[in-house]
């Protein structure tokens, strides 16, 4: 088994054009073997945002804390503590903090897309 | 994108003779066609525990509050808030409450095992 705490890890900052204030812990990843995804934790600070982006694989999102929106495909959504999402591939979408304290929240990516190729970040 | 509250769920009881005290609420699985995992929120209530079982597909483990312990392969390990885990395909493994509050926890798994069966409660 593997076990980490996000409490004892070293966060990754995130850099890009579009990306603003948010960093990353990746708790498990290919790296690990993880045979068919990847868990990561982000931070988005306060008026931080993920890019702006679509790509070929989904993502699946639990909110821990804080408040914020998600765009995706089109579509206005407020996250808070306790959402869950899909993001579906190839769908254009942003994580933005809109709230006062930090925007938390799990990611899971598959660690292989749809061409076999490694996913960014898994 | 499919959004949804672990507020307003429905949770499912967990029923079998090595379960006690385990409700699950699915925020995102295989009828939402997510391709390749599914993100199930679980509530093991004190003095609760789930089967201690193995099966051939990983668990990818967050621990949301609440505080335990976790078997996997022969080790046993304290968990708590921010821990993150990987249960590897095959390992024998149980979650356990040891706290007085509930554990909390998400539990993502492949929709599919390796042999294309789809796996339970995805």
């Amino acid at each position: 088994m593997i076990k980490r705490s996000i409490k004892k890890m070293e966060s990754t900052q995130i850099d890009g054009n579009e990306v603003k204030r948010v960093s990353m812990k990746l708790l498990v990843g290919r790296e690990d073997q993880a045979p068919n995804f990847a868990m990561r934790h982000f931070l988005v600070e306060k008026d931080g945002h993920t890019p702006r982006h679509h790509h070929p694989w989904e993502h699946e999102v639990f909110i821990l804390s804080g408040t914020g929106e998600v765009e995706c495909g089109g579509e206005l959504q407020q996250i808070e503590g306790g959402d869950g999402l899909l993001i579906p591939s190839n769908d254009l979408h942003q994580f933005r903090n809109t709230g006062e304290s930090p925007l938390e929240l799990l990611c899971i990516v598959p660690v292989d897309s749809d061409c076999g190729e490694a996913v960014p970040g898994s």
